[in-house]
């Protein structure tokens, strides 16, 4: 690293995120500056790791407001210590540039640091680079956590024949914040998944601003659920945060525990019934369908899917409020992801194919 | 992370590391294919963590073998633990890829895992991209070590009047291998610092094959000194990795001691003369000093270089040897880098004007 890179450094990140580094000195003794940062863990718990990256024109539109995409490269990696139920100890980022903007550096600086004071989660060490490319701006957050040591960390090799599968927030609702922001950039078509428009072109024009607000906001700015991962410590067995498409996502629970999940469409549609009851009481039988395949294939949602015995069932149910959590289907023998459909009294789960996103 | 993804993380990742993780079973007891890795430092340890990202066209060349490319995106995050005196647990690794090649990716993993498994070093995670831009290459590794909890890390601060300057390895080596890299590919002037070519030019035509080879291989393949980072524990006051060129480095060091660090230019040419006698010994004047500003002002060299109290000298000689490990100059009061000229037997320093490579 050299002289304009440390004053960019100091400036943008180990300034304004210096109060934050020195409220958490005991468990990280050196942070931005040196080869190294220190970290310590509190006694008797162990250390939880996942890192996440963000390329311009893949993962975010170039012209993304850089506060929103400070937060979500952090929110990303915060979500992924949530699936795992631990709290936040810290965070690098190594930031590939193309060019020097203060000004966006200063908002990029701004929404990362806002989510950072959220979850307390300082930032503790990083690498700037500079990229030949135009356009290369790329972010790797590494985000670190803790847990106490007796803690499984919910590995998704351990959901068990007779498990609850539980879902919370709206899947499918970053996806549409996703098309939403497509449709206003002229570029529906390279984002939809869904061959046929009219739907959505039917979909859109009634759609309530309120639907529209919350949508993008799903997608810009996911709320990572440390708090519920947290609560979940006693309650879950496999967990997940909902990044590729709930089928997609789920088909991983399956596959690591070698079992068969089922997914009830109608709780799928009681929940977003719950949120939007005036909207979702409007649609059609198409528009219907067509927000069911957003929900299971729809990715970005960052919200959390975890399988649990039913003896948690109570302790779910109060918990299911404030965390908008719902019962979404059950874990039995077999193999795969099955779909139970809408107004099917019968228990005749198809096979579903995965459809979720992928980059190559 | 979809299908494709999961694959080529499978092939070319989860199962040739499979081993290596398995037997830090203790360590590591999570490691890829959920949201979080989880990591047990031993018992009284402190974690040490530090992130590096390599961007093609900046830190490498695109057509640089894979396997080289492999090994130096871990070395040189384990040479940020060897300058902090710490113990490697783990990594992760997050890849952009502008396309898929089973062949480069085989080769890039090939070295990756020769490295870790050298410095018993397993992988735990990881997140890999597609970027949509051609030659959008890069790659960030974050390493993860330990080191007992009263060890201080080496923090850049503690240099203390009356300290001894040491340095390891051959400052500038790495820097003449990227000239020759340069020149092969017709880029000399693009990475040339010293506007004067002639020196240059003169210098390579006697350039013994030896010289050459262990200069490219300082590039490409750089040895992260983490045993000696271990031996230095109770010796070494302010350390880091020389990565930025020695007068930048050494800067870092007075800047945060708030000392004045001299550099002795006889020290570093009688480094290089041990190195290959015959060949300095042909050297004429301005070549050597070509040499000197090579060693002061070349990065990518990843030797250590640390300030040791007079009382550890003999301890720090006996290690020398095998770990190229020389005196290079002294801290005294005041600021700043200061250079003792070559058989100026007065004590003048100049001041050092930072020349170290800059990306911005």
């Amino acid at each position: 690293m050299a002289s304009l890179e440390f004053d960019l450094i100091d400036r943008y990140f180990k300034e304004p995120f210096g109060p934050l580094l020195a409220s958490h000195a005991t468990r990280v003794p050196l942070g931005i500056g040196d080869d190294c940062a220190m970290l310590n863990p509190d006694p008797g718990h162990t250390l939880f790791v996942s890192t996440d990256t963000l390329v311009s024109g893949v993962h975010f539109y170039p012209d993304v407001a850089p506060q929103d995409l400070g937060w979500k490269a952090l929110a990303v990696n915060l979500s992924d210590l949530a699936a795992s139920g631990a709290e936040p100890l810290g965070f690098t980022l190594a930031l590939s540039l193309p060019a020097l903007d203060p000004a966006w550096l200063h908002h990029f600086s701004d929404g990362l640091l806002r989510i950072a004071q959220t979850h307390r989660c300082p930032l503790v060490g990083g690498d700037t680079t500079k990229t030949n490319l135009p356009g290369g701006l790329s972010i790797t957050v590494t985000v670190f956590g803790q847990a106490p040591a007796l803690h499984s960390g919910f590995p998704r090799s351990s959901a068990v024949e007779g498990h609850r599968l539980w879902a919370q927030g709206l899947p499918g609702l970053a996806r549409i914040g996703l098309l939403l922001e497509a449709d206003q950039r002229g570029l529906y078509d390279t984002v939809a998944m869904q061959p046929d428009s009219a739907v959505w072109t039917a979909l859109k024009a009634g759609m309530p601003q309120a639907v529209r607000l919350r949508a993008c906001q799903q997608l810009n700015c996911p709320q990572p659920q440390i708090q519920l991962g947290l609560q979940l410590r006693n309650l879950a067995a496999a967990c997940l945060d909902t990044s590729d498409g709930l089928s997609g996502d789920v088909a991983h629970i399956a596959q690591a525990s070698q079992v068969a999940v089922l997914i009830k469409e109608s709780a799928l549609l009681d929940a977003w019934h719950r949120a939007f009851p005036e909207w979702i009481g409007q649609l059609n039988l198409n528009e219907r369908q067509w927000l069911l395949d957003c929900a299971l294939t729809g990715g970005d949602d960052y919200g959390l899917c975890f399988t649990a015995a039913p003896t948690a069932d109570v302790a779910l149910r109060q918990l299911s409020g404030p965390h908008a959590l719902f019962e979404l289907g059950m874990v039995t023998a077999g193999q795969g992801v099955w779909l139970q459909s809408q107004g099917d009294a019968s228990l005749n789960p198809v096979p579903l194919v995965k459809r979720s996103y992928t980059h190559f």
